[in-house]
C-alpha cells in the first residue's frame, strides 16, 4: 500500500478522523464540502487543501449597489398565437420570476420579434414595460416569439439546491464581468481571499464566469437544462463588443436558433462557433487574471467541470491559456472518466466518486448498499481508466458519516490501492491499441466524450442508445479520437482504421447537412474504398438529399424507407447470423431504441431482421437490424442502436476489428466472457471483472494462447 | 329475390349451366375471361356481354414492321459509382432485357446524366452505343446516373402473367398512339372488331393506352410497381408535343425525380402536374375516339380499372370527356368499393369480388374454404357498400368450376339479393351522415381513396397503419372528401366539421413543405380556433422549418423530439384514459406501426403515454400514443398510427365526432360492440354484423333509444 493521489472531504469537527482515514486511504488531499469547513490546520493533515471559489456569484452586498451589472440571459418567450391584429406577450412567462427579471436596456437594439410562421423578423413592436411588448400588424393565426435579455437574479446552481434541499438563506446574485467596476471587485475579492486562506493551496472553482443554462419555470421547477448552453454568457454587452472584435452584429436569433439555442444537438452555424470562440477567449483572459494571482499566493487553480464552466471548452483553442493546474468532475461511467482524462493542458486530472457521504445513503443498515454503489460507479469507471486513468480521486461528502461504516472505509481503501497500481501502470507501459477509431460529428474535438450529453450524465431515452457506443468505446483497446467534417476534408481520416458516426438523422451528432458536402462523401468513400473500416449507428450520414437519405448507403449497404421507395422491390431480406462479428456475442443483441424502416441494398449481407408478424410476403418486408457491406477494399458494418452493455462492447469491438480488416488481431489480449476483458500493457495484462459476480473466461494471450480464469467479483488479474 | 346487377363470367362450352347460375343470381350480364369465348349467342343468355379488348398491346404483325413506333418507357439507371475520370454505365443493368431495350433516339436531347453527389447535371458524357454511356471528366468516389428512354417489348401485365402461369405464348409489344399511323391502325382495328363482335354489347377495355410503372429486373422478378407512376407514359414524342402545348422544354429529371419517379408519396411538382394534366388531356382525346366508334356501333364503353389506366386519372377533370359509359375494378375491401363507387362521370360502376373462380380455390373437397373467401370479401367490402353502394357486382374465372359447389352457388344467390336490398335502399333513401371530414393532403380529390396506395391493394409494413383510416371511413356514416393545399387556400375548410391529416413526415400524404405555406398554416388554424376539429395520424403537418416539426404542435398539442428539444423538461407526461373517445373502445389501441418520440405539450390532455421499461424518471420520460388538444373553440385528436379494424374504426367514428363537437350525436343509431355497426336511412336502419360470428350488440336508435340485438354471422337486421 503507498500514498497519494487521494482527496477526502474534511471537516473542522473531524480533523483525528480525518488523518485515520487518510492514512487508510493513502490521501494527500482534504476538500471542504457544503455545510463543513477546513480545520486551521488543514495543511498539516494533507499536501494538498482544497476549498471551494465563487467568482462571480452571492456578492449581494456589491450587486445590490450595481443592480445594471448584473449578468444576463439571452431568453426566447413562448410561440405566441396572434388571433387579432395587436397582440401583447408577456415575456417571463413560463420563467421563474425568482431567478430571471427583463433587462430593459434598449431593447430595439437587442431583442428580436419573429413571426414563427414565416421565419421572418418583424419591426411593428414596441415594449410596453411591465414586461410586455406589444406587437402591432400582427397578422392573426400567426405565431409570435420574442428574443430578449433576463437579468440574472439567482445562481441557477444556488437556485436548485435552495428549492431541492429546502433551504431558507440569502439568494445569490450573479455579477457580469464585463463591467471593468465588478471585475476590478472580484480580483480584490479574489486577492483578499487569497490573504485570508494561507490554509489552502488548491482554490477550487466551483464557478468561473458562466453557468451552462439551466432556468427555471413559474413555479420553479427545471424549465431548460442544456449542460453545453450559452445563453448566459450573452449580454448587450457582449454583443457590443463581439461587433467590434468581428466586424459584424451579432443578433438574438444567432444563439437562440428558433428556440434550440444553439444546443449541442444542433450543428453549430459559423456564427455560432464565431461567438463561442469569442466567449472562449474572454472567459480565457479574464479568468487567466484570477488565476494569476492565485498562483501569485504560491497557490493551485483547479477548475470544477460543473455549474459555470461554459466558455472554458477544456477540448478548445483557448483553454491552454488558462493556464489551469488542474481539473475536476464528478464520474458516472467511462465516459465521464475520459472526458476528464484525456482533457489536455492541465497537470493533473481528479474525478469525483460516488457515493456522496450524506445522509441519504450513509444511514444505520445501510452500509451494504453504500459499498454496493461504491463497487459499481468503481467497476464502470475502471474500464475506463484501464485505458487512461485519471491522476487523482477523491470522495465528497461528510467524512465522518462514513467512518461509520468500516467495511466500506476498508474497500474504499483496497480501491484506493487499485486505482494507484492502475495508475502506475497504464502511465508507465504503453496501453496496447488494436486500431484507431475516430468519431466523426459536427463538433469533433471540441466535444471529446460529450457525445449526445444534454444535462450532465442524466438519462434520455432519444441517446442512450447512442451513448452507448462511446461508454462501450471508453473502456476499449482501440485508441480513439473526435474528428469534425473539417477534419475529414483536410485529409484526417488516413490517420484511422475505422470512422464512426452515430446518431439520429439531422443531429449534430450524425452531421446533417454536413452529408451533402461533396469533398466530405468523397473523403469518406475514398477512405473506405482503399481498405478503411465504416461502422453506422442509427441514423448515419443521413440527411435527405439527390435521392438518399443515409448519403452514405453505398457504403453502408441500408438505407431508410421513408415512404418514397416503396416502389422499389426489395429481395434482400434473408439474415445471415454467422459473421466474425458475432463470434461470441450473445443474440438477440439490445438495440435500445433501434430504428424502423431500415432495408438492405443488393450486395449487403445482413446479419438481423425483424420481421412484422403482421403479415408476411416474399419481397418488401422484415426491418434490418445489422448488416456489413464490403465498398472496394473496404467495409462497413451498420447497427440500428448500441446501448451500452457487456454483449454489446464485445459487438463493438468486434466489428472494429472487422471493418479495419484485423480479423488477425482477433482473440488477442481477449476474454471469451463479454463480462470480463482483458488489457495489454507490454509487460503485463489486466484481466478484469466487471461485476459484481465470480467469472470464468478464456483468456487469449497477444499471441493468442488460450488459458482459462476464474475471476473474483470485480478483480482484477494481473498476468 | 329480383333480377340485374350482377355479372357473372361464361363460356361457349357453358351455356345451359349459365343460364342456370345467371337465373339463381339474377345475373344479367355476362363477360369472358382469360382461357374462355363468349358463346356466339351471348345477348340470349343476358342483357350485356362484355368482351375484353386490348387497344396498344398484341398486335405483334404490326409492331414487328413499325418498330419506331414502340411506347417508350422513362428510366433511371442505378447509382453508379466512379473510381476514376471515366465511368462507363450500363444503362439497362438490373433491368429485364426481354421487357425493355434502348430507345436510342437522340440521347443527347432526350436523356440526361447527373451526378448524384452533388445534384448537378453534368455534359460530359457519350452513348456509345450497345446500351452504354461513358462518362468523362468523371469525379471519383461521385456517384453517376443517367436518365434514359427504353422501348417497351414486352407488355408489363402479360409478362407478369407470363412468367407467374410459365405460359409459352407470343410476347405482347406495345405501341405507341403518338405515331399517326399506329393510331390509324388501331382506330382501324377497333371498327373492324366491332364488326366482328356483333354479339357484344359493352367493350370491356383491359388496357387503354399506358400501363402502370411495372418493370421487371434481370432475371424477369418484378422491380419496380407504382400503380399510380407515369414513367410508362413518356417519350420522345410526349416530350416534344409537351413543348409545343406548355411552351417549355420537360427535362427527364422531371419524371425521373431521383429515382423516385414522382411517384404517389412525394409531393408533385408543378412540372409534373403540368405534366399529369398534359397526358391526361392526351389520353381522353385519344381514347374517346376509340368509345365514340364504340358508342357509333351502338355498344357500351367500360374501362378497366387495372393494367393501363394511366392518364385516366378518373377524379381528374378530364375524365369526363372520355364519356365512358362504366368502370370495372376489382375489390379488396371497403377502400377499393369507395374508390369505384365514388367516381363520377360514368353511368355505372362495377366491382368483381373474390373469389375467382379458379382451379386454386375451386378444387374438390375445398367447397367451405371457397364459402369463406366469398364471405370475407363482402363483408369488408360491404362496410363501404351501405354507404354509397357499387351499381353492379361481378365475378371472375370459370363457372363451371363454380357450378360443382352448391352451396357456395346458393350463398352467393344470398349475397347477390343482399347486394340489390342494399343498393336499392341506399340510392333511394338518404343516408344518413353525422359529420363532414376532409382528408386533407398534397392530392386531394385526385387521389380519392387512393391513399397510401403503392401496388393496387398490396400490403406495406410503412402504410398499414394509415390506410387504416381510410378503411375504416370507407363505411362509416360520415361524408368523407378528399381535398389538397389548394383548397385549404380557397377557403374550402368551412364546408367541413372535421380535416383529417395522415401520414409520414415530407410524404404526399401528410403534405411536406406544404406546411410552411403561411396560408395553409392560417387557414387550418383559423379553422379550428373557430371551432372546426383536426385529427392528425403518425407525423401530421410534419415539416422541419420555424422551430418546429409538427407545423401545426399548437393545434395537435403534441410534438416530435428529434433531438433539439431535449433540454427543454416535458412535465406533460400523465395519461388520462377516461375520455369520450375511449367510451366503449378496447384498449390498449393498436397503432400499428406507432411512432416515437412523441410528446405532449402544456395543456395537452393526453390519453395513453408509453413508457420505457429501461429507466423512469420524473420529467421528460415517455411517449405519447394518443392525445386530444383544446385550441380556441375548436378541438384535435392525434393518435400515432390507426391500422384497420372494428376496434379502430369505433376510435376514429368517436375522435370525428368529439372533434367535431358533436358529443350529442353520440349513441344515435349507434352500435356498442365494435364489431356490429349502424345505418339509418331516414326510413329504416340496418345494423350489421361484420363477422362470421353471431354478435350481440346493445343497438341505439336516431333518438338515443337502447335495445339489444342478437344478429347473425354476416347478417344485416333491417330496422
Amino acid at each position: 500500500m503507498r500514498k497519494g493521489r487521494i482527496t477526502i472531504p474534511t471537516d473542522e469537527n473531524f480533523v483525528e478522523g480525518t488523518k485515520r482515514i487518510a492514512d487508510l486511504w493513502g490521501a494527500d488531499a482534504v476538500r471542504d464540502c457544503d455545510g463543513t469547513h477546513l480545520p486551521k490546520n488543514a495543511l498539516e493533515i494533507a499536501d494538498k487543501v482544497y476549498n471551494t471559489y465563487f467568482v462571480v456569484r452571492g456578492d449581494n452586498a456589491w450587486a445590490d449597489n450595481h443592480t445594471d451589472e448584473l449578468q444576463s440571459v439571452l431568453l426566447m418567450t413562448g410561440y405566441c398565437l396572434a388571433t387579432e391584429e395587436t397582440l401583447v406577450i408577456d415575456l417571463l412567462k413560463g420563467y421563474s420570476h425568482d431567478q430571471l427579471g427583463v433587462n430593459e436596456e434598449n431593447p430595439k437594439k437587442y431583442w428580436q420579434v419573429f413571426d414563427r410562421t414565416t421565419g421572418e423578423e418583424i419591426t411593428t413592436w414596441e415594449y410596453i414595460g411591465g414586461g410586455q411588448v406589444r406587437v402591432e400588424k400582427a397578422k392573426p393565426y400567426h405565431e409570435y416569439t420574442v428574443n430578449f435579455f433576463a437579468k440574472n437574479l439567482w445562481d441557477s446552481t444556488q437556485m436548485y439546491n435552495y428549492i431541492t434541499n429546502n433551504w431558507n438563506i440569502e439568494k445569490h446574485k450573479v455579477m457580469d464581468t464585463r463591467f471593468p467596476a465588478t471585475f476590478e471587485h472580484i480580483k480584490e475579492n479574489m486577492r483578499k481571499w487569497c490573504d485570508e486562506n494561507k490554509n489552502v493551496n488548491v482554490v477550487r472553482y466551483t464557478t468561473f464566469l458562466y453557468h451552462f443554462f439551466l432556468v427555471f419555470n413559474e413555479i420553479n421547477k427545471e424549465k431548460h437544462v442544456d449542460w453545453f448552453g450559452y445563453p448566459m454568457t450573452a449580454s448587450p454587452r457582449a454583443f457590443d463588443d463581439f461587433e467590434k472584435e468581428y466586424g459584424y452584429t451579432l443578433k438574438a436569433e444567432d444563439i437562440v436558433a428558433q428556440g434550440t439555442y444553439q444546443n449541442n444537438f444542433v450543428n453549430p452555424t459559423k456564427k455560432f462557433r464565431d461567438y463561442m470562440e469569442f466567449t472562449e477567449k474572454y472567459v480565457t483572459k479574464t479568468v487567466r487574471e484570477l488565476v494569476d494571482i492565485v498562483h501569485a499566493e504560491g497557490k493551485e487553480a483547479m477548475m470544477f467541470l460543473g455549474d459555470s464552466w461554459i466558455g472554458t471548452e477544456p477540448y478548445g483553442e483557448y483553454f491552454k491559456d488558462l493556464n489551469l493546474d488542474a481539473i475536476v468532475g464528478s464520474v458516472g461511467g467511462g465516459v465521464t472518466v475520459r472526458m476528464l482524462s484525456d482533457m489536455p493542458n492541465v497537470k493533473y486530472r481528479e474525478g469525483r466518486f460516488l457515493p456522496y457521504f450524506f445522509p441519504d445513503t450513509f444511514f444505520d443498515g445501510n452500509e451494504e448498499n453504500a459499498i454496493a454503489e461504491l463497487n459499481r460507479n468503481w467497476i464502470t469507471a475502471r474500464r475506463a481508466m484501464m485505458r487512461n486513468p485519471l491522476d487523482r480521486i477523491g470522495f465528497g461528502g461528510y467524512l465522518e458519516l462514513a467512518s461509520k461504516f468500516p467495511r466500506f472505509i476498508e474497500r474504499a481503501s483496497e480501491l484506493c490501492d487499485e486505482f494507484r497500481y492502475i495508475y502506475d501502470t497504464v502511465k508507465t507501459q504503453t496501453p496496447k491499441n488494436f486500431a484507431k477509431v475516430a468519431i466523426l460529428n459536427a463538433w469533433g474535438k471540441k466535444r471529446s466524450w460529450m457525445g449526445h450529453m444534454v444535462a450532465h450524465e442524466l438519462w434520455y431515452q432519444q441517446v442512450y442508445s447512442y451513448q452507448g457506443v462511446y461508454e462501450a468505446l471508453s473502456g476499449m483497446p482501440v485508441d480513439v479520437q473526435f474528428i469534425n467534417f473539417d477534419d475529414v476534408k483536410d485529409g484526417k481520416l488516413s490517420e484511422f482504421d475505422v470512422v464512426i458516426n452515430v446518431g439520429d438523422a439531422n443531429t449534430a451528432w450524425s452531421g446533417g447537412d454536413n452529408w451533402t458536402d461533396e469533398k466530405v462523401l468523397t473523403e469518406v468513400r475514398k477512405f473506405v474504398h482503399n481498405g478503411g473500416g465504416f461502422i453506422g449507428v442509427g441514423e448515419p450520414t443521413a440527411y435527405s438529399a439527390n435521392g438518399k437519405f443515409f448519403q452514405l448507403s453505398d457504403v453502408l449497404g441500408v438505407e431508410q424507407e421513408r415512404g418514397f421507395t416503396l416502389s422499389e422491390d426489395k429481395y434482400n431480406i434473408t439474415a445471415n447470423g454467422k459473421h466474425f462479428i458475432l463470434d461470441g456475442v450473445q443474440t438477440p443483441v439490445d438495440y435500445g431504441e433501434d430504428k424502423k424502416n431500415i432495408y438492405a441494398l443488393d450486395g449487403a449481407n445482413i446479419m438481423d431482421i425483424s420481421l412484422s408478424d403482421r403479415f408476411v410476403r416474399k419481397v418488401n418486408v422484415g426491418e434490418v437490424k445489422m448488416a456489413t457491406n464490403a465498398y472496394g477494399k473496404g467495409r462497413s458494418f451498420y447497427i440500428t442502436g448500441l446501448p451500452y452493455s457487456a454483449n454489446n462492447a464485445k459487438l463493438l469491438y468486434r466489428a472494429i476489428l472487422w471493418t479495419a480488416g484485423k480479423e488477425d488481431m482477433d482473440k488477442k489480449s481477449y476474454c471469451e466472457n463479454p463480462l470480463t476483458e482483458a488489457h495489454f500493457y507490454g509487460d503485463r495484462y489486466a484481466v478484469i471483472n466487471n461485476t459484481d459476480k465470480e467469472q470464468t473466461t478464456i483468456f487469449y494471450d497477444i499471441n493468442g494462447k488460450a488459458q482459462t480464469l476464474m475471476l473474483n467479483a470485480y478483480e482484477i488479474k494481473w498476468l
